[in-house]
């Protein structure tokens, strides 16, 4: 059977949007000559639509579509994904479905039963787990048709206290009994630098262990915070890699499943060049689908704020950032001069603003409550938060949406200054630690110098007194990152990060400081996710915590 | 059999402190004559601990403190809640589970069968469901033990696209085969004002369904933004309640199952009260748990303050409650008065601080790149930021936590300033829609007039430019509120709002609002949750979307 792959980029809750690509994309596939085109999860209502699913109206809209796509099937089938309603008495409102349309119908519908809840996953919160099996046909095949977690009831953990069989059924287990000619996955599976290879391999397991030819097609673009990467293969039934789509684009591509032909793989490529891949996918998905097209933010001559500014100049344009230069009295010379470089080397519009005059008025004006207490923190604060009136005035003035610039690490030890420098609608590097920072910032630099090279080398500083260094409150960010990671990433415990080589007593303090800024995270903007646990609604802390 | 009733108020992962409060109570328990005292879901915790059970330590240290609870168990038996490893090869990590122990050991294990996943309750992200049923026993006699929602296989449902029936199973119909002598149901169930009612016909129906008698101990205390009430319930066979524990505070009780003895029941109370109860539970925990002793919050004259630091006074006492009077040019002469009245009323600490420095600063260094534009919003939120900088230089300087008074009329339709006046640790009445802030108001001041009257009877104003009033860009509140609690409460349709009587163009454009918003509320202080839906992580919209 002639299968094509649709591997697109929705909106959530755009059902004429969604709709009409899905349409645009039946008609192609016939007219090349597919007999089934697949596309991913819940294409329909784009994945994840989260509560929206709770409105009885927009899952009426979602049916409406499924019927209306339905109507374009004739001489061709497809596969698309969206929720249906339980008509059963018991159970969650809603299925996860897949729906194979032919004829101008919906022929078979296949519900999810592996129901994903955990990290960035809240499937059981709105649907109900099926619980039978069956095979699709068309054209005299009979194929079985999955969806994403669906071949996962065995995966690999991230963190050290993980499960590896999370449910009591296997879906496939099930269907090979039926012994499908191939399976087909729908999937709507997020980028994950440190997971990615693990989900090729869950898929040529499967493929392997049943001697199936397993076709995944996934999602691309970015949902707010989640980017899905895209990257749909063919794996035959000795498990291998046949076809592969591209990453972090919309693709398509035809395949005989009785003749896959030639191996057809993308170029390798680095973890850090995928980050940044990912990275510029995030922002501009963010802009376009929220109906904006211009960034602003500030550059302080720090390394954050250049490789975001640089990031954003890629997915919206030199023409659509905007930036401020925000020195104070603190800020050293070479910092306003590679803020200006790095502007001048971007070609984009900058603007430079004294904050000085209005940090002065706030101390003034506080001095006689403050009396004679010492400079500290709050005056530091000051001038993080005067620096942020005048980016959000920026952003309201002209409509630009204000890009956040904060890194992982400073977001996990609470190194940021709340309503100052952690404002922004969108965290564009909350999920890069600043070691990987560093790595980017000489990805970009490869061809040509763009980020200045004093801006690569110098010590990190928020520059907020005199001679101020991160490593004056933090560890150095090399031994720093990898203690994040273990508690993070990998929920070791204190003994076990020191077990790592780390002094108890910098544990110790490390752990504190992200426990006791779960409150500043949680007022954080949304974070592009690029790893297996992000600061964000993948990380469910309680706020008033003894631990 | 006599049972103590612990109802108690537990701080979550505070392992120590949580141990220590269920002994003392066992032995007070044993000393009063109790055969077993029970306590509530996860008590050895805290409901709920999130993702910090997703930590081996974490849970170590719960199954520590349950061995060490019941070495305490000697002529009395226990009941407490705790998670624990599951043991089998498929599933989620843990059970939620209920632990008799006595003869200083653990002697029967009760795991959830029905595991909440909707609005705020996210337990299948951590916990597998049981799937066996017994007794347990002791002293002879026989009885059911049950966690919270296992006797809510039937339940009313708030929004008008919900289900009753939510699961497959009904572990009271299968433990009812069993004929225990009475139910024992540990719970951690928060307040909601327009649920209250149901809960208590969720029990009443099954005691009367299965003639027995329902013994319901619920947790009391504010976790961050949940609020647990408390008013633990003995309903005996026929459905009738014959004890009710107090309401927001811990209480204790001692009940023969064989001789329950006389109607024993609270107060009747209304709505507004119990919110107001419940609200100053909320900031007192939050602040007692956080460790923290102090709050700071701007006076502006207006009832949403004025409400907020009434409240924050009795939580805290008014030796623990500074404020700041921030007027503005546009500030009127009542405002200031109005709000230092009630400073006076209140006797707490109060500063004048003027934000025209400030606010001018930033004007004149944004003029060269604002050109010729006319003032907007840009310039009303420099002000609410100038305001926002101020209270956090007081919260910095002296360890205050701000507290947040928008309230969730505000928060739904986004008239508020992010970065400004949205900032604070918590906030007090983001779920309390402001035709309820005008009868809080009445409330507080029954007895005498604490709140100025003219802050509760002129027209409501941001006062950000000359003669603003919200109507200026809202509807009347007294119709806004019931378009919001159709939309947010009730999941209506556009459709559905228009037929309750309202202009269609009114409707929809506060829908939009709403949706539109999202991006506001994302980084909003905690919310004080008193509704059947708040704001926060119980309703979770996505961000980039369109509908």
């Amino acid at each position: 059977m002639k299968v094509a792959f649709a591997q697109l980029n929705y909106t959530i809750g755009d059902f004429e949007g969604n709709s009409a690509k899905i349409i645009a994309y039946i008609e192609k596939a016939k007219v090349e000559g597919a007999d089934l085109v697949v596309f991913s999860e819940l294409s329909v209502t784009g994945y994840y639509p989260h509560d929206l699913l709770e409105k009885k109206e927009f899952i009426q809209k979602a049916e409406n579509a499924v019927a209306n796509i339905a109507a374009f099937c004739h001489g061709i089938a497809a596969i698309i994904g969206a929720p249906r309603i339980n008509q059963n008495e018991k159970g969650k409102q809603l299925f996860n479905a897949a729906f194979l349309l032919f004829n101008g119908e919906i022929q078979y519908i296949q519900d999810k039963t592996l129901l994903p809840t955990y990290d960035v996953f809240d499937e059981y919160r709105h649907f109900e787990p099926n619980r039978q099996f069956g095979l699709a046909q068309y054209k005299g095949e009979k194929f079985a048709i999955t969806i994403c977690e669906d071949l996962w009831d065995e995966q690999p953990t991230a963190s050290e206290f993980g499960k590896d069989k999370l449910y009591q059924i296997s879906p496939m287990e099930e269907l090979a009994k039926l012994k499908p000619a191939f399976v087909v996955n729908i999937s709507a599976s997020p980028f994950s630098y440190n997971q990615e290879e693990w989900r090729k391999n869950v898929l040529i397991n499967k493929a392997k262990k049943y001697k199936t030819p397993v076709l995944y097609i996934n999602q691309v673009g970015a949902q707010t915070e989640l980017i899905f990467d895209g990257g749909s293969v063919l794996i035959d039934g000795n498990g291998e890699v046949i076809k592969e789509l591209k990453y972090f684009e919309e693709d398509f591509l035809i395949v005989d499943t009785r003749n896959i032909g030639e191996k057809q793989l993308q170029p390798e490529a680095g973890t850090i060049e995928k980050i940044h891949d990912a990275l510029v996918l995030g922002i501009g998905d963010y802009f376009r689908k929220m109906g904006f097209t211009c960034a602003t933010l500030g550059l302080s001559g720090g390394i954050d704020s250049a490789i975001t500014v640089v990031l954003a100049v890629k997915a919206l344009g030199a023409e659509n950032v905007r930036v401020l230069l925000l020195p104070s009295k603190y800020s050293s010379n070479h910092s306003i001069e590679d803020a200006w470089q790095l502007a001048e080397n971007l070609g984009i519009q900058y603007e430079i603003v004294k904050i000085q005059p209005a940090v002065d008025a706030f101390e003034a004006a506080l001095k006689p409550i403050f009396g004679g207490t010492s400079p500290g923190v709050t005056e530091e604060n000051i001038q993080a938060r005067a620096r942020g009136i005048y980016l959000m005035a920026i952003s309201n003035k002209f409509g630009h949406i204000l890009l956040n610039t904060t890194n992982k690490s400073e977001s996990a030890v609470g190194y940021g200054t709340l309503y100052g420098d952690m404002n922004g609608g969108l965290a564009v590097l909350g999920d890069v630690y600043k070691t990987d920072i560093f790595k980017m910032a000489r990805l970009i630099n490869r061809d040509k110098e763009i980020i200045p090279e004093n801006t690569i080398i110098k010590p990190p500083s928020a520059e907020l007194r005199p001679d101020q260094k991160d490593t004056d409150s933090l560890p150095e960010y090399h031994d720093l990152d990898r203690m994040l990671f273990g508690y993070i990433e990998m929920n070791l415990s204190p003994k076990e990060i020191v077990d790592m080589g780390f002094d108890e007593k910098v544990v110790n303090r490390v752990i504190r400081m992200v426990n006791m800024n779960e409150y500043k995270r949680f007022q954080a903007a949304p974070i592009l996710r690029i790893s297996s646990k992000a600061f964000g609604f993948g990380r469910r802390m309680p706020l008033v915590a003894k631990y």
